[in-house]
């Protein structure tokens, strides 16, 4: 199979292989036993990362959904409810783990485009009364997977961060795209990550390490996280070998996302073109593509099956919903590779 | 205080005081250790129970949340999802007991009356792919409380049942008010409880009895629960003094239904009438009136504070809707009683 | 069957019938919904129960099982150990529920007598370092049932509960049988249960109550009991029916338990004389008479079989280690005929 | 710091740094999204090392924590017994997780040398009756670290699998140093590895991996095994730059071991011959010296640190046992350069 030939992957930007900068820089990495805290590439990405989001201190995790969860453990006790997006990846995409780990209940709240309004969050708040669960914490997501990618409007998310902090309530970021939102922004990470209670961040999304997330907070709840993530089964030992991609990462990552989403904006401007696609340009704000299939007569799970024989690989993301992700993998010549394979997939099938 | 002054109590049917023939059939009851399966009422109770349901066996626990309990975690492992009802008991009324004590998520399914539609229930069943929770049981409830007492239309749960049964789902029915349902529909409890693989009723609700709820399964499902019942602490000794008042609520309680009905029916209609009060008149289907005070400008919690200074008690079930509750010890006398307290508030503060 | 042909149960002091005086009082109890924190007897109970234990507040629940484990829970979070003695209750019959319920891991002490040494309790206290679990309680058993109704010595508690405090570690105390202890020490149960984060006593062992148990300790411990309590379906609604037995368990029930110490040690002291049984007669300090019947060559299911169909019930408590326990409902001439069968079994099995 | 100067580190052989052919073997390795089960080089580990040990499947987790806790998982449900060995890694050193991720409580039976008899875990099996916990699994260490390293005898270990497997009880291995136990033996890791239910390996101990360990058992439970892992955060993306060392590590890890076992029982052997220093020589089996440090009158903490400022670390395994372990970062002379250091640091101390 020659390059050409190989499929355009717009399943997700998880996909990317590490760049020749993150392979020389394993190679290369100093490395010692983090779970000593030993690991001077661990340590120095720690460091880094939490200078970059604003934070005390950072601790190195194997996955986003670690991160997440291990925030959630801390801020909020068994039996305890937790507030979060009705299509949050922490509670499509997490496995239940804040039921399974941590005896925690999702309390939902649809949104528009990904941020709940304020009125609605409260309006889930449980009255502090002793036969009713309690409400714990306050989950945000920014950028929002399930809505495309959206981004959180930084003056919503401040009242909100405001009004939670009036109520005492505990407010963690389910930041795995969060650099995506920040050059949409134009904003630094610091100013999207600022008044939460905790942060995380994955490495391994339109960053483009191979392994790895970070999360965020202050050093006595890093501390904490340490020992959540032990329990976990993430104390890795010479994690500095996956910590130096990371690092280079946070270097060379985000200078790649303004392609990624013009890229974006590209594909679905042409596939809103093409027959039997409805795509919400409105919502394309970073790399995400959502498309609804329902005119093709195709389930999203039927339609990316009969890409894939294309050379197009995407994903379902509801029953007549397919998800694109650009990434620095698939530069605008892949995307309009994919777009003329899909154009011509869906000729085949419509006529 | 005499008799007219006491408050006319109706927040729920749980308030019901034992009767004369149950407080004469706790004081002779014959009893042993039920934790050696030796209470002779016990067993006869549940005996009694597991005819009437037409189920193999059942089990006597101390209220309706841990007979619901026991069912969740004999049916659901942990980390799986269970899909409930958008306003279900299990899910709003139970302190989170479902991730507490089982590590479930609930998957929550919206409906107009309290029973969803299949179509709703299978999109919230989630495919079998290894990254996402498992769906493992649908539970049903019937009648529906937050809905006011709705009663699931037979055929709609028999064809649920159907269909459920074709996915392999288990179900169970949260039965607490069920004898209510047999009543408005003219059916045996035994009709309505078909096809559940667990169902859990209260004794203590409309039928009466001071404390006590009952769980119902195969023999073997029933010596599963035996044993969480005992986790949960509900392994009581000489519980025989509870069923006694029990069989006695079986016997004699069914019959008060239909007074509860008519009064609830008499009730709402009365309220409807009432400046400042929403009363949706079709949905008082048995013992509950829901009643939106949203037109008096009051929130429930205020609503209910003032009513109760006038000696009527009822309780919020909503920021703007108020529950009442009919049962044995509120006839229609006390009903009557009740409405003219309420104008008399209304007149007062709408003035 | 007449009287005299009945089985004398010595299998446990939970079998015991209500007296008298507790069915009247069950049939006169003024009762409400204590769901609401309305039911009269149920308060006056927990009111009573705390001024007599010296502590702030109380609270009834079913069982002895949920009422330690709602005070496991609400001092230990989830993922940290507790230290129990090596046969504690809580370890060997509460069904995993510690682990179950809330995530914690026991860290077992043996001990000579059932009271660990303050010397085998720090070792077992773990480093404060992240990768250790965390030690969040001790918890303490007295009478100790497994270690045949033993008393902890009053001079030894203080000294552990001293060390304790300054270690910052809380400590439950399991008085299931606190009664006992305080009978054979002749101290009131206040004078046992002082220094204590929370205790939990049971009525429905010697004290003879039908149902029930209470768990003691400052008002905000107690309030928040009530939500775990909740949790795990022990919010009963009219329980003073069982509440006012207990109340009576509390007046009459502490002077019959003299008379079960004295049928304990003239028990132990004729089976100690009886071929084939191995009785440790200076640990027959309350109402337990542990019996090993090694010497017999017959396992303790064995044995306990055997004298069942001599008339007499015992439950076994190891391998070769068989229970007896006195009661109220078991005096002096039940515990003659039990031994007269006990000697007879023994003449034929042995000849 | 010169290498000379650099300290000798003796704390664990998950201290080794990364070989220069896994440095290699990571920069060139090809991979892909391991979540999409497309990391070639995570299915080539996977594929050779259940080739190597026997089984139809393996997964790859990030350590050996995780790896047992999934397994623990699978095969236990929330509230039953495990039965561990009393210094099991397991119960000592995973922070609790058999409890707090899966609700099971451990019931530890102690042996001489980590390998309990067969007797002793089957009286720990408890009885199948409703009012016991469930015994659900039965772990197993080889080579046990916290008594040095010791190695299961195959005899031994044949005979509890055919009695745990006649009773019906599954059979779960910490092989986290499975290893090196075959290199004692003279056996291939399958021989020590058949007959269990499920086993777990470490790459990133004696083996030199920097990260990463695998489960194994049946395709199915693999299969499971994913779900699990993911749910625990364990679902890595480009996991093959870390697999790359894995099977680097499997390759020209074993050969190595054969000198950490001889530099080991050098290293015990002149210790033995300090004073103040107890070492059991019969137990230095493999790569774990515990060293007893009593007589020296400091307990392992301060032995420890006093080492530390004479450039040798090992890490305190008790109140007063100090473990070293060597490994391939620690050749024959860094042991004899760490013996000089002791000794000198006795004789300062002890003079």
């Amino acid at each position: 199979m020659t390059l050409d030939d190989a499929p355009v992957d717009l399943r997700s930007d998880t996909v990317t292989q590490p760049s020749p900068a993150m392979r020389e820089a394993m190679y290369r990495a100093a490395v010692g036993d983090d779970v000593y805290l030993e690991d001077p590439t661990v340590n120095a990405l720690q460091e880094r990362a939490a200078a970059l989001l604003g934070f005390e201190a950072a601790l190195f995790v194997p996955t986003g959904t670690m991160g997440n969860q291990i925030c959630l453990r801390l801020h909020a006790p068994p039996g305890s409810e937790i507030i979060v997006e009705a299509r949050a990846h922490i509670y499509e995409w997490e496995l239940g783990a804040p039921a399974a780990l941590s005896g925690l209940t999702p309390r939902l709240v649809p949104s528009e485009r990904g941020l709940p309004t304020w009125e609605a969050i409260a309006a889930a708040i449980q009255p502090r009364v002793y036969y009713r669960t309690r409400t714990a914490l306050l989950c945000l997501e920014n950028t929002h997977n399930m809505h495309g990618g959206t981004v959180a409007p930084p003056a919503a998310v401040a009242r909100i961060l405001q009004e939670a902090a009036a109520c005492g309530l505990p407010v963690h970021l389910d930041g795995a795209r969060l650099f995506n939102a920040a050059v949409a922004c134009g904003l630094r990470v610091a100013e999207l990550a600022q008044g939460f209670s905790s942060v995380m961040i994955c490495l391994s999304k339109g960053l483009g390490a191979p392994v790895g997330s970070l999360v965020f907070g202050t050093r006595d709840f890093i501390e904490r996280a340490r020992t959540v993530r032990k329990m976990l089964g993430g104390g890795m030992r010479q994690a500095g070998v996956l910590a130096a991609a990371g690092l280079v990462a946070l270097e060379e990552g985000p200078a790649h996302l303004a392609d990624d989403h013009a890229n974006a904006r590209w594909l679905a401007a042409e596939l809103a073109q093409l027959p039997g696609l409805d795509v919400d340009l409105t919502r394309v704000e970073t790399n995400i593509v959502m498309c609804d299939v329902t005119p093709t007569g195709m389930t999203a799970s039927d339609f990316c099956a009969g890409l894939k024989s294309c050379g197009v690989l995407a994903g379902p993301a509801g029953p007549y919903t397919v998800r694109f992700v650009t990434h620095r993998d698939a530069p605008r010549s892949a995307c309009q590779r994919a777009v003329e394979a899909i154009a011509g997939f869906l000729k085949n099938r419509l006529s």
